[in-house]
């Protein structure tokens, strides 16, 4: 199957989460504009979404909410589950060490790389933090496959390199440092100021 | 003026954070086709966005990036600034306070609001935490329109709908939980869960 476009992966995620606190709190069916609604887009962007994944609503009754479900995890994730690592144990790398721990079943966290001796060979949230120059091994040993990085943004560009040479895939750049990287590299950022920016232009006197 | 595009939004504060590295960096002046591969966008979307607020590149030499820099902020910032709080000062919230502290000058991080005793009263990167009692007085004295949600999901409705009574406008939610928030209060959410899963999708082998 060829790959979805990145805005529908992100939408096919969202619906999941969605999905699942309404199932655990409302009904076992769910209309597309209800969806929508929680969603604050259009019935028909569900609508066209779920049909590129092959999925269709029961009539008069909206979408199976456990089946939907299931239909994204099998687009969505990698059947054997993907490892993750932590790159940069800060208080933001904690914080997202604790947050994701636990949190999908497809997606484990299983190593955090920091530079600070104080920080090596301690577990935070059960994970356990490695020196960078053990990288290679740890990357290698538990067949880890994507990078977090959470390191200050002027080591952004060595870390995310050094992460490819030991075999990385993809990245998720939480720096404020933007990267670019070879095509073969999968690379997702995200700067929280212009989350907040846009906040702030919205609600602004013009 | 009329509002811009939220998308259009996002991109010029990208384009500004760019811009001031690479003025730092790099040159004074910048080609759209530099810019968008910064950006890993096209050049044919960096002139359509600068178009749209009035801006247009010396033949041959590019955009002037200083002025680029002040023409966004222009559009973007208001001109008294902005004042922030925290809500929830966990790991995350912590994370974020030093974040923001001293990244832009017209989005000042003012306050923080907290359950825990053991945190009220105290300073965090130079912001002092307050019980959730005080926030209509703290929110009123320090003219405090935007507040982030970092609280654990269970209760993030309850704060988001505490905040709009003491009369934030601004919301940016890093909770799990989606919010549905009324007309007049903009909100902007964040999960990073979708953005690992997506780029889990992206370097999965199909």
């Amino acid at each position: 199957m060829e790959k979805l476009p990145g805005k529908t992966v992100e939408r096919l995620s969202e619906y999941r989460r969605i999905l699942l606190a309404y199932l655990d709190a409302v009904d076992d069916y769910i209309f597309s504009h209800d969806l929508a609604a929680l969603l604050h887009i259009t019935a028909v962007q569900v609508r066209r979404d779920l049909m590129l994944i092959g999925y269709t609503s029961v009539l008069k009754k909206g979408y199976d909410v456990k089946k939907l479900v299931r239909t994204i995890g099998v687009i969505i994730d990698s059947e054997e589950g993907q490892n993750v690592a932590i790159v940069g144990l800060g208080n933001f790398g904690r914080a997202i060490t604790g947050y994701f721990k636990g949190k999908r079943s497809k997606l484990n966290i299983v190593a955090a790389f920091d530079n600070d001796p104080k920080k090596v060979s301690r577990t935070f949230y059960d994970v356990t933090c490695y020196a960078m120059e053990e990288m290679e091994q740890v990357v290698r040993e538990k067949s880890i496959s994507i990078v977090i990085i959470t390191v200050p943004p002027v080591v952004a560009r060595v870390v995310a390199l050094k992460s490819i040479d030991c075999g990385i895939k993809g990245i998720l750049n939480f720096t404020t440092m933007s990267l670019n990287m070879p095509p073969n590299v999968y690379l997702e950022e995200y700067d929280m100021v212009t989350s907040l920016e846009k906040v702030a232009y919205f609600i602004k006197e013009t």
